[in-house]
């Protein structure tokens, strides 16, 4: 399995919009088995982002999806800017529903 | 929901050996809606960890569990050290089934 972990930062007062976006555009999305979005409690801006795939390549299809170039393109205005992102290689867990 | 990412080293050789605790000490607990272990494929010794659960407070209960007490003890000769660790509040996503 391929995982990411991302953090990333909105538009200063965009956090909660920012959330919608993520959660509305990570649905349904084929290969997906789990998707979280989480705020930094630290920082009112930033989140981080959390994904478990089947493959690398379903992780790179999904990119296509037309859920998810919606997302994107409400997302942009939104984000302020990307921090540590972290490719992984999943060996197992619970909740990978998907 | 509350949510944490670490990451831990694990003694040259043996992260294998720790995630096969990681991920037989996580079963059944109670709260956790999505307990991850993943490699870093970047360095041989390295595992990221990311959960979330109902509560925080699910989390600290846990750590009284008999399985959960079990496998910090088989766990910790196992471990070099332990890196970043973030504690978030999770707004939502896709895969939290428990």
């Amino acid at each position: 399995m391929y995982g990411l972990i991302s953090r990333l930062k909105a538009v200063p007062g965009r956090r909660e919009a920012l959330v919608a976006v993520l959660l509305e555009g990570s649905a349904g999305m084929p290969g997906c088995l789990s998707y979280v979005v989480a705020r930094d409690p630290a920082d009112p801006d930033a989140l981080w982002v959390t994904e478990v795939w089947d493959t690398r390549e379903s992780h790179r299809a999904s990119l296509a999806l037309p859920s998810v170039r919606q997302a994107v393109e409400r997302g942009r205005p939104l984000i302020a800017g990307f921090g540590e992102r972290h490719e992984t290689e999943v060996a197992g867990g619970h909740g990978l529903g998907g």
